[in-house]
């Protein structure tokens, strides 16, 4: 086996976190001994062991000469608020002889300097070994610590007509059970939904992940009049402090106060004169609030102002065979007037689901490269 | 080899009359003696020799006692304009002992009488081998002879939100070259291509097939006002008689005249106070010209139009990966309230072309039953 084949186990491994490393990066490990693997790790759970710690300390025989394949760049002790002890010094301690990485790590704190560190203390350090693999792994990660906003991805399902919903709001069912299975996956995945007030009057959603495994995300509604009715499904989580509403509606408002008594968190924006809530503004807190993922589900109001607002990373169009004709368009005036302004995306995967489309990609000029 | 192999192979045989039996249908025939295939032929262009005449002239030895194959029942007397000899008299005369057919011919001049024929002369007939198959092959002639219009099939290049063109009527290009080679072999095998005036005014379209093979299609243009340019590039074929244009404006217009004198064929329809053509007289007048398969490739009033009339058989989206936002969307009001009246597709299906997708189906509660 080569380098890359080592790589590709590593970036198996990290896989193996994904929906439970966040915000942290899904990280893999092999250590490697006269051609032969002689331990593995990978980072299970924010909070949880790195991945290089867990693959030393599960090794059967002495790591000391060993070449450790890693998808990241491994971490110094720079990190503020760091939870685990900082891996290259383990590293160093343990008398590893190569470390091959995949990529570097964004993080600031680190970037470079795991590396610096390793190369300080003679072992040998290799990267860009499957960068390209690693990067799209951690995406998510990547977008969150570079541009300090979360990952953003919007979920639009449609007709072949690029309608949402019927003209009365009717869109129960337009795609069908199997792209929903698919829907409820993607949310697994991530760490907040994000809907309009629209879709939680229209459909009264619940968000959640029933048709599939893993964590229940955050769920984040926009609701600059704070419209949203004290029954909605979307309050009958167990963890209530996971549902946040973003309004212009001042703090010292009494619905503001029902919601916060029942654990809701609602945060309250300045208005600036503006009809909708300024979206940089509601991602910046998602940061702070270490939210690295966002998935956007509708409606077409919150569709376009992302895109407008070049606030999107990835796009998925689930498209079902059906034309509605009139009705909620899935994407409103973008202000393009020429196609050289129209938003392409880039790396496109089309996946067929029953006879549904499956039009994925990223945006084009988008902010991580490949 | 059995029944369904050799009527696969008659109709592997008839598809190779594809875009030139036009309105007769594609037949292909297998004759088989002693378990051996001993003659084969098709229908290779209209007014031509019947597929069986063809085999059975091709046939080295006697087919005396032999079965022949078609995906088509053999043609009778009957017809009007008939111009070659009835296909069921010869195989009587050749004392042919088994036919082995498809489907019935929908002609009522033909339909059950040409089996019923042979019967009488005493040839054992075996009906329904690959209908389906066979009745999918010759789409557009079942629906040219049963609904007595052409087979009509939409054609619409589209972004992912809907969009044919920008606000101000940019469409070039949307949808990549590849797409357009796919448009150009589609466009070979249609007697005609119809669009709106909108898009001759916007595009300035030739219409014609130079990306691909075969001879180019009727010309089909609604008019109501007559505004189309006399220097418009659709007028530089070498054929004007294949460019027909239907408008409101009465035969006595002088533009009609010119248009008449360039050879170019003007159809006055009258307005009865409707905004639009009525898309119906317009496909009859096709049919009795002899049209029988129309590919509609737009614009969006057009689209509308015929799907709101319920005048499609068949429907391709080719899908761009890319938001235009506002702009001229693909299908409009369709005056459709509820999910349940939603036009939906039915055998559907999808090819990606590039980093496009081509979603293609038929009608449901269409004509032609599969």
């Amino acid at each position: 086996m080569d380098d890359v084949s080592y790589m590709q186990r590593a970036l198996m491994l990290a896989e193996k976190g994904k929906g439970t490393t966040s915000p942290n990066p899904m990280v893999g490990t092999v250590i490697v001994k006269n051609g032969k693997i002689i331990a593995e790790g990978f980072h299970q759970k924010y909070g949880d062991k790195h991945a290089e710690i867990m693959a030393i300390d599960n090794a059967s025989t002495s790591v000391e000469g060993a070449t450790l394949y890693c998808n990241l760049e491994p971490c110094t002790g720079d990190i503020p608020e760091k939870k685990t002890p900082p891996c290259s010094q383990r590293i160093v301690k343990e008398k590893i002889k190569k470390v091959v990485i995949a990529t570097l790590d964004p993080n600031p704190y680190v970037n470079g300097k795991g590396v610096e560190f390793l190369r300080q203390h003679h072992i040998q350090v290799d990267t860009g070994v499957l960068q390209p693999e690693a990067t799209l792994l951690n995406e998510k990660y990547f977008t969150y610590i570079r541009l300090e906003r979360p990952f953003i991805h919007l979920k639009i399902a449609q007709s072949l007509d690029g309608r949402i919903a019927t003209s009365k709001g009717k869109s129960k069912w337009i795609t069908n059970e199997n792209a929903l299975k698919k829907v409820h996956q993607l949310r697994s995945e991530y760490d907040a939904i994000l809907v309009g007030i629209n879709t939680v009057l229209q459909d009264n959603p619940s968000l959640d992940v029933r048709l599939s495994q893993g964590k229940n995300p955050f769920r984040i509604i926009l609701d600059n009049n704070l419209m949203i009715p004290l029954d909605a499904r979307i309050f009958n989580h167990s963890d209530p402090e996971k549902t946040l509403i973003f309004t212009f509606k001042p703090a010292t408002d009494v619905k503001i106060k029902d919601l916060s008594g029942k654990g809701i968190q609602v945060v309250s924006l300045l208005s600036n004169d503006q009809p909708y809530l300024n979206l940089n503004e509601v991602m910046s807190f998602l940061a702070k609030s270490k939210i690295s993922s966002v998935l956007v589900e509708g409606g077409g109001e919150v569709f376009t102002s992302f895109i407008k607002n070049r606030l999107f990373d990835k796009i998925s169009f689930f498209i079902a065979p059906m034309m509605i004709g009139s009705g909620i368009q899935s994407i409103g005036d973008l202000g393009i007037d020429s196609l050289d302004e129209a938003f392409r995306l880039k790396n496109v995967r089309i996946e067929i689901i029953d006879q549904q489309a499956l039009v994925e990609g990223y945006r084009d000029n988008g902010n991580i490269e490949r």
